[in-house]
């Protein structure tokens, strides 16, 4: 099933969206948003589905032409965002690049923060931010979760998640390192972030998810030029069910709680430059490693960034996050 | 104006409570629940300050005898969470008592993390976490605001307010150091906070509220022992608008954002041992600076906590907070 929001107050309007993207049906007599289909996912879905069904054999009533165009985030404002860490090369590269190593315990548990979740801009939003800040993406996917239970285990969590979908951490490099120093984790530095315009139930990824990560090649592509070509099933040493358990030891999670495991990054980027990163503060560790000087310019504004994220067959899965870069006003 | 909210579904249900606590009244025609009253506060608060004055007239229609039992938090969810270390002296107790000093640019911008939002309990509910994670409370103050404009400035910021509680921030302090450690901030030890049973607009707090900080004596008892009788208006370099700002500076605000200056702590208790400390690590680390060695114990299935804001008459401004320690099942 694809689920998306219509742009539509503080928390969009819920629409499901035919497997090929050409059509999508309102559903007010069932949810009328994402967050309250999430509240109350396991006697909503099967109508939802129903819809994606009618939607896909051309039968669904009031179905419409959709316009990307007109897609909010699909939770434009949710409870939790929690983002890890988990493809450790992402980090090993960073600190490299800075003459670090990574730290001892990195492998003992997930690196995960809680993020700001209020105010996920939609897929083709402008990044509004100063260039001065040294603006970053970063290319993830986050799954969007119903209610975990706390203690939930790393082998049960993964049946907790309803929902995939792209995602893009804003990250203000400048702001990064002095507010990290501070022990008190990202502030100021990661503003909000950005949305896929398609969130899609696990099951239509086929084979690509196989209960722990979510498989296929991550494309980035930065002022025209693609940077990042990454497999997403690989290298991260922790997998969904593993980041949820993680946070959940302590706490339960609301319905429409979204987590992602980072920046993807692939290990095999140290010796095949084409696999390259997906964010330019790796992709500048990599070029200082391998050359001793940063040269990939953090983004200006009228810069564009593009995510996408493609199967074995060179579809895409999940639409694409496509953004420019703009002057705060 | 005293706003609470009704144990009802995951938002609760909005009630206007009388200025004596006594009574309370249901305004489902004017906003079901609080964050409906905060996404739409301009247009809705005289409306809610008639049923107010009503109820303490004695006129208001369908008015009812309040049970404090029968309320949840008055935001049981919230979209955004920022908790500071404000009070300065909070920080430089606990570093000093492990041989630190205070971080360098402490002065320099509040110092404040991205917390959890999502699952505040009620200010009576159970702290169920297990002991052996070292359990403290954290006596705050906390803002709750309306939509905030990215940029604002720390004298505009305060008019954003709408809204104050009591808070309890939980903290695991076994799990506190090595996740700071980590240098993304807290995550597994900070889990769910806890709000007061009301949120009172800043015109209610009269006096105590000088546009910057609440004043007022900030009581905490623990295990029937008062440990803390903290003046909460001063011995912060920063008040709620430099926080705010600070936060605001690369973001906008979702209304309902819940913003503390962190535990409560006085400067004069280094030689005032009666005022004491705003939690059990603190205390303790003014114990081991004074006496050599720490001996509060950290709160064990059984105890109880009680956190209670009083004015200059010793009347209870905003109720209290008052929880026992259960096992996790």
């Amino acid at each position: 099933m694809k689920l998306a929001s219509l742009k539509s107050g503080r928390d969009g309007e819920l629409v499901i969206v035919s497997r090929d993207l050409s059509r999508a049906a309102k559903v007010p007599h069932i949810a009328p948003t994402l967050q309250a289909a999430l509240d109350d996912w396991d006697r909503l879905e099967s109508r939802l589905q129903d819809v994606y069904d009618a939607l896909n054999a051309g039968t669904a009533e009031g179905a419409f032409t959709l316009a990307l165009e007109d897609l909010a985030a699909p939770l434009p404002r949710a409870y939790q965002y929690l983002d890890g860490a988990c493809y450790v090369c992402h980090i090993r590269r960073n600190r490299e690049a800075r003459g670090d190593t990574l730290p001892d315990d990195i492998l003992d548990a997930p690196l995960i923060y809680q993020g700001i979740s209020h105010g996920y801009g939609a897929w083709n939003d402008p990044i509004v931010q100063n260039p001065a800040d040294m603006i970053d993406f970063e290319a993830e996917i986050a799954a969007i979760t119903g209610d975990v239970p706390r203690g939930v285990s790393a082998d049960e969590a993964p049946r907790y998640i309803r929902l995939f979908c792209l995602l893009q951490d804003t990250s203000l490099r400048r702001i990064v390192a002095p507010e990290l120093k501070r022990t008190f984790g990202f502030l100021t530095s990661k503003p909000e972030s950005f949305l896929g315009p398609l969130a899609v139930t696990p099951d239509e990824l086929g084979d690509l998810w196989d209960g722990k990560m979510v498989s296929g090649t991550m494309k980035v592509t930065l002022r025209g030029k693609q940077i990042g070509n990454i497999e997403t099933g690989i290298d991260s040493p922790f997998h969904y069910g593993q980041a949820i358990a993680h946070v959940a030891k302590t706490r339960n999670f609301p319905a429409g709680t979204i987590i992602g495991l980072g920046t993807v990054s692939n290990e095999a980027a140290d010796t095949d430059w084409s696999i390259g990163a997906g964010c330019i503060g790796e992709y500048r560790a990599m070029e200082t490693i391998q050359t001793g000087s940063a040269k990939l310019a953090f983004m200006q504004p009228g810069d564009r960034v593009r995510i996408e994220l493609f199967d074995r067959e060179g579809k895409s899965v999940m639409g694409a996050i496509d953004q420019e870069v703009t002057w705060p006003a």
